[in-house]
């Protein structure tokens, strides 16, 4: 199967078991329930879930394993999203062409929905289905994600994020923000399903989770490149927010044929770590390519 | 020892404990940490600690145990208090005599730090020390955490107290909301305790939750009847808060003596719970009695 049909049928899956694990949800606070449902499955572009899946499939896990970590992964993600487009935030309206959370609904609700969509993560992370051996390891799941998501993660890089706008940072200080705020996240759908391969060696766990790391950061400064030269129509959101908002971004830092480099770098660098895995690799390189040479 | 001073002992244990867990995080984003460090240590009452800690001496529960169950709990508090103090959601500006984290850091660094805080009880409940025995039980200890935390339990109950500010709504309903909003998180201090005792039987455990429950309400209905009667200077917060902002309260639906008369049996009930428990109850009889007759 080509990567793009496999992508869609992993999309169409995720939405149809996101929208069943909210809808099953008791109906005490309804209108919290709704903005939940509308963060979830509002057209995200899944590439975490299409990580975790080639992965697990590269690696044989079961997959109910990879459908509890890619709907825990998608919640988190979800939730940083709704609290990012925040107005005290970066105070955006728009996000896939559609109202974000907050002027869909209003703000508290917005809050709120964030709040309960990370809680929910981890409730998924411990109840939903997994095979036996995944059993035995939620605690260690739930670190893992926790701490990608935690202070040590998502959220340090978001404020960092936040600190540094209108100010000019250098490259290593952008790199160490992304790695925590895009970076950590993606890293972990391949630690999650490294921790429920019984047989991964340390050494290959390792070059895996360097690949993720790096295809996180290409994934960043594909974002930057494209927030200058994709139109508002393909983005789904403002064309040049970041620089409207004083963000610090690749191109700004190395002019638009410097950050390009840097892309082709990281995109041979990320090749490289998957280089000697004794696995067939083929939809990571490909899933890489995507990567690098989206539109949107 | 008498319970005043085992409970200004467990205040200052919990403290020191939850200042060394944030001191230890790294310094990627110090203004977050500092946030989220003000968040957790500004001068709670620790109510929750000491219920997890008394319940836990009860039945024999590990000390170990005890601390990080209790540190978990109290970042879940001190992010469920963050964010509710938010302009969007009570808008208040002091919390316990102290401004509140967007009033003290900003909106922004608040939003994030109740965020980083809500992950870092997972983490806690993950990875800081436990005994062998509880060691096996993470995994549910974070389910029934993050379901007293989420959409079933406090996010459900703030979102009905947002979606009810305003309008009268029937006692039941006042009652369904403050099971969510405040039980279920007092519940889950004596559910968490339960999950590592080996030895507690399902019906003594069914007692306990049955009393956390009953003094959950009664908590909130004296918190009610002090917004009204208490001075701001006892409560740290501006008397008659409540009622400015339009909340259904206990004396509000059912008047002043009606609230007290409430309080009164929910008291009777909390006590009833107990009596049979194969256990020495006296410090949770000790433990009631405290909650119904606090003065702020």
């Amino acid at each position: 199967m080509q990567l793009a049909s496999l992508h869609e049928h992993i999309k169409r899956r995720i939405d149809t078991e996101l929208e069943q694990a909210i809808n099953q949800l008791p109906d005490t606070a309804t209108r919290l329930k709704q903005a939940m449902l509308y963060s979830l499955t509002n057209g995200g572009k899944r590439m975490r879930p299409l990580l975790v899946h080639l992965t697990g499939n590269m690696l044989d896990i079961p997959e109910t394993d990879q459908r509890t970590i890619s709907m825990a992964i998608e919640c988190i993600h979800a939730y940083s999203l709704v609290h990012d487009d925040l107005p005290a935030m970066d105070d955006d309206e728009l996000r896939r062409g559609k109202p974000t959370c907050h002027i869909a609904f209003d703000e508290a609700t917005a809050i709120l929905a964030g709040d309960a969509l990370q809680t929910q993560a981890f409730t998924l992370l411990c109840e939903h289905p997994m095979s036996d051996y995944a059993n035995q390891h939620r605690a260690r799941l739930v670190a893992t994600l926790a701490r990608a998501a935690g202070y040590q993660g998502m959220c340090g890089g978001q404020a960092i994020d936040l600190a540094t706008t209108g100010d000019a940072i250098g490259v290593a200080e952008l790199k160490q923000l992304h790695q925590l705020k895009t970076g950590a996240l993606l890293t972990a759908c391949v630690e999650m399903i490294c921790l429920v391969s019984p047989d991964i060696t340390t050494t290959h766990q390792r070059a895996l989770c360097q690949f993720a790391q790096t295809i996180g950061l290409a994934f960043q400064v594909q974002d930057d490149i494209l927030d200058i030269t994709a139109s508002t129509e393909t983005l789904g959101k403002p064309n040049g927010s970041d620089v409207a908002q004083g963000k610090n971004t690749f191109p700004s830092l190395l002019g638009l044929e410097g950050a390009k480099q840097e892309l082709a770098k990281l995109h041979h660098e990320a090749l490289q770590a998957l280089h000697g895995l004794p696995y067939n690799t083929q939809y990571l390189i490909a899933f890489t390519d995507l990567m690098v040479s989206r539109n949107h």
